[in-house]
């Protein structure tokens, strides 16, 4: 177990700057706008489609404005990558956007079909359509301004207006898009944009629980939860909601509704924390098993030599976390960090080009995983990493790295035991009586 | 045999009026502008995307600048129509167009990483990128102009342009389709504007043939035909080239060059009749199935009748052909005429709700195909329907109705005597000989 780290650098999410909102909205509007986003697997087929269709006209004869916001369906996306590896194996980014913004293009399309059929007034509009701006990233694109006037002057119609999520385009014209998940953004960005009473995400499960149901059957829903405690959940694996999303989403204080599309029970409203009601240590516990630790061995202890090796992995998008340097005898130190697991052989390419370590040994463990604890109410009570450690050391769980934020402790285990170690937790912290 | 009718009226081809073509080319460029236009057989899987774009490589190095057009792949777009129709039997038209634009736009992005493979540099654009603007009139929209800028702006970087045909964008942002085999309008809209040197049309056959060599296996390819020519038989059934496409083509005076995308032989030159070397009266035999024969029996013998009856059927998009008239005793009269056998059961339905026909018999006959001639020589030679005539009577095959213009001679028979028509006309007109 490590007691003692010299350095932690924790993956940041970084600010947003300040998002551009144009459009023609001068006064609130006399019914209020709801933004519902639906992600792939809810509207997989053509009864799935037909099913959202009907939630929608429901929103929509309770006197609300609907703006929906869809993801590609089902595994289009993959499908569509798998067609343009078949072609190349290095597909320009600009023409992947240009081809796999055609998946939520089509959603968006046989969604506004459905909702038609149920005669209620519907227009169906691509990222761009939409007014979604964003810079030139291609397939990592971020949101810089909504044109939301399309969007309002539709709502003032009397339609539906169902907007292609994941989707934008930039300043030159081109399309773009937003990276995996993207669509939970493009729905904050449109709710902030048009000061939306709610933004509805409609997932395949009920909400956001205590633990991850299949880890933890004794797993519980959560009620509410603050936008801190849903971003560290979110960035630890939890992956209902994307971190970027919920940052937007605290950035602009719009309120998630994260909740089921298959029932009408209420989910899990992700809001200040202010709002809190309750007073507790810990909400929640995440695991994440894509993870793989590296250890440079011996490398100079310099930090010049730590700037290179970091530079050169974030050169190629290749995200750190867990990083620790533990200094040695003779000027020399041993640098562990962990990645994704499916980055681990770009990233040994990227490290050995590295002058400073190209000769240093180099080990990893792909046999590892990420247990963490989250929570608001641990920042000011260090009694909560203490608990952390002794109830995975009571369940005989090693602990190879550790890393913290105010808001959550996070320990490396061996990955057989991270099922155990979740357990381990959940029961610690009394999750089971979290309502 | 008919031998005499009061009344012909021909489909019509609209004028077009007059494009409008926006662009910055102020002056001609040094290298010449090709346009290649590739339909949706030639990049139907990975295989014949990569051929397609090998041959686009091949045009660049040789020192021209390439605009390409492509159609949706194989048969995605009857697989698009057939998801929609899997939501709704009344799919509304712009959603239509919304969802079946996707198609081109997965085949431009995949033909551009393609040829980004080979190292030719290459941009993908939508129709709307492409600056392709059209009317409003969804799934059968008209291009009113092209804006030419971004393509002239690529073709200046030195990139190869790859464009998605059979789509636009209107003056309200909505996207347009132009209705099946648009792709060749596009092709021909694009060469007009970007004044190019020849529009390349690729097809699976190697040109325009004197039959379909299906139905005449001593049909001969073409070395060029006229645009009037090219119109007739593309309207009358030889579905290489759209009809719309030439009318623009003979409009703008584009050059076409109909050839096979698997060959690299020279097909059929589509151009001004003037050029034309040879002197023939007929140039060709077409041949069309897809048609049925309606009659509807003693109506009143009043203009006022037909005009309702064919404003019904134009009101609903039906194209009717061959109309003919014959007075009768006691002011009524028998109306003959014949539209695609796809739209029979429309025709009846609206042709019922005319009040001053709906009490009469209507007969109709799907058992029927239509025999043309076509040639511009024939325009002042009398000889030539009288000799169509002898041959089809020679070889005993009944005509039922006739129609001409000044380039064609089109008999309505029997729908199990095609071939033989088809081949006895093509012996009549010496075909064989032409070269």
């Amino acid at each position: 177990m490590v007691s003692a780290f010299d350095l932690c650098i924790e993956t940041e999410y970084r600010g947003l700057g300040s998002l551009v909102f144009c459009g023609e909205m001068k006064e609130p509007m006399a019914m209020g706008i709801v933004v519902q986003k639906f992600g792939g697997s809810s509207v997989r087929d053509t009864a799935c489609i037909k099913r959202v269709a009907r939630r929608i006209k429901t929103e929509m004869d309770g006197g609300s404005k609907v703006v929906v916001v869809v993801s590609a369906q089902g595994r289009t996306t993959d499908e569509l990558m798998r067609k343009a590896r078949a072609v190349t194996s290095r597909p320009p980014q600009r023409e992947m956007d240009m081809l796999l913004a055609t998946g939520e293009q089509m959603s968006v399309a046989l969604l506004a079909m459905a909702v038609d059929a149920l005669g209620c007034p519907v227009v169906s509009l691509t990222g761009a359509q939409g007014g979604i701006f964003t810079d030139h990233r291609h397939m990592k694109a971020k949101i810089q301004s909504v044109h939301s006037g399309r969007i309002a002057q539709e709502l003032d119609s009397g339609r539906v207006v169902i907007v292609a999520g994941f989707q934008g385009i930039s300043d030159r014209d081109d399309i773009t898009t937003l990276g995996r998940g993207g669509s939970d953004t493009t729905a904050v960005a449109l709710a902030a944009a048009l000061e939306a009473d709610v933004c509805e995400i409609y997932t395949d499960v009920e909400g956001i629980y205590t633990a991850d149901p299949r880890m933890e059957p004794r797993a519980r829903k959560l009620r509410e939860i603050g936008y801190g405690e849903m971003l560290e959940m979110a960035s630890l694996g939890a992956l209902v909601l994307q971190p970027r999303a919920v940052e937007m989403a605290a950035h602009y204080g719009v309120a998630i509704h994260v909740r089921s599309s298959f029932s009408q029970s209420p989910g899990t409203w992700v809001k200040e924390e202010a709002t809190m009601e309750r007073e507790v240590l810990v909400t929640g516990v995440t695991s994440d098993v894509d993870c793989a630790k590296i250890v440079l061995v011996d490398i100079p202890d310099d930090i010049s030599v730590l700037h290179q090796v970091f530079s050169n992995l974030s050169g190629v998008g290749i995200n750190v976390d867990m990083i620790i340097q533990t200094s040695k005898e003779q000027h020399t130190t041993d640098l562990t960090f962990t990645v994704a697991e499916a980055d681990v052989e770009q990233a040994l390419d990227v490290i050995k080009q590295a002058d400073a370590v190209k000769d240093s040994a180099i080990v990893y463990d792909e046999n590892v995983a990420k247990v963490s604890i989250v929570g608001a109410g641990m920042m000011s009570n260090p009694g909560v990493a203490a608990a952390m450690f002794g109830c995975l050391n009571e369940a005989k769980i090693p602990v190879q790295l550790v890393s913290t934020s105010e808001i959550k402790v996070s320990c490396l285990i061996p990955r057989a035991r991270i099922q155990e170690a979740v357990q381990a937790c959940h029961r610690q912290f009394e999750l089971d009586f979290v309502v």
